[in-house]
């Protein structure tokens, strides 16, 4: 299946959020309200982004780690489809957040295993987010082998793995021939020159490399 | 040292949070803007607890997972003092976030280890919070010995040791003899008959056993 599309609007103001949005709400699948973004402009931020963009899947990043049925049943009311939950989370809020929104995803930070994986899948769980953490890649990060054998493991697992932290149009090919849910931009998608030509350029690439 | 008592404002929302700052924000030494409150109403929320009490410490509980920097410096604009972060964070992004707001907290959810906390306060964090999830008390576990054992622990590695998670007027003398830096309680404050009240009898209890 052809991997989709989602761009990250970790932006500090719910207007600039906004502006992006109208610029690639249009071209990705699914459209993010980063957590910088909910932080900064809470739900209402989400409830912009459902009435603007009616039809796309709408994900709250909250990387929830404790009142997950609150949490995701908030998210839900201001018409999020999913949100995200922080891999740290115990398993009994993975499962409370489940039963209140359509579908969650595992946010993998630290020192995750391949066994808390297992866990998450016997609680339900469907989608995790393999991460390049962004002050990682400051720190001089960046993605390599180990991070594709990780990725193709957690897929075996059979999980729906989404990929995120410093993409770009060329880093797509690194992934070809590996079973990717979802490809997750943000600042590459919603700095470039022209946006909406960046996410119709990242989605030709991706039917390049899995049409 | 006496602990100080903090509260948590898990409110769902704005004006049930200020409704409780009201009753509690006198009594207590620091005033959380939870996590829930937080992805609800965003930063406003801190912005008004701010306003309406100018000499206390405000805490934004973001759980922060990456963009340390950025969501440090968005807390500590909006009036926060101290921000949490989650124990899955990755170092850089905890020494982002310390570089922008007085002080961090970090949440410890999940398997931590005792080896993260050296790298932790390696990287100059000075606070955790020792937590019961509050899911995972309501799947039925609860504060036993070997939680008094952790933190402890904690404090003799050097960390100033928050308790939180379903802690009870009648709880607090568990931790007598041990040099906790805070209470954190929510719901036992702020949904009690008279929560100005229980306020004042929860810093009666800790004078009298830390007095």
């Amino acid at each position: 299946m052809k991997p989709l599309l989602q761009v990250a609007l970790d932006n500090n103001t719910l207007s600039d959020a906004l502006k992006s949005a109208n610029q690639l709400g249009d071209i990705v699948d699914v459209i993010e309200a980063g957590t910088i973004l909910c932080l900064q402009e809470g739900m209402e931020a989400v409830r912009c982004l459902r009435a603007l963009h009616p039809e796309k899947i709408i994900l709250a990043d909250t990387k929830c780690a404790d009142a997950g049925g609150t949490v995701a049943k908030n998210c839900k009311v201001a018409g999020a489809n999913w949100m995200t939950v922080i891999c740290s989370a115990t398993i009994p809020t993975m499962k409370a957040a489940l039963k209140e929104i359509d579908d969650l995803q595992v946010e993998l930070y630290g020192d995750w295993t391949y066994e808390h994986a297992k866990h998450w899948k016997d609680a339900g769980l469907s989608q995790v987010v393999y991460h390049q953490s962004r002050d990682a890649l400051l720190a001089g990060e960046t993605w390599g082998k180990k991070d594709l054998e990780k990725v193709q493991k957690l897929i075996e697992m059979g999980f729906k793995v989404s990929v995120t932290g410093g993409l770009e149009l060329d880093t797509l090919k690194l992934f070809k021939g590996m079973n990717i849910y979802c490809f997750i931009a943000g600042r590459s998608l919603r700095d470039a020159q022209d946006p909406k030509l960046e996410g119709k350029k990242w989605q030709e690439e991706i039917s390049k490399i899995w049409g």
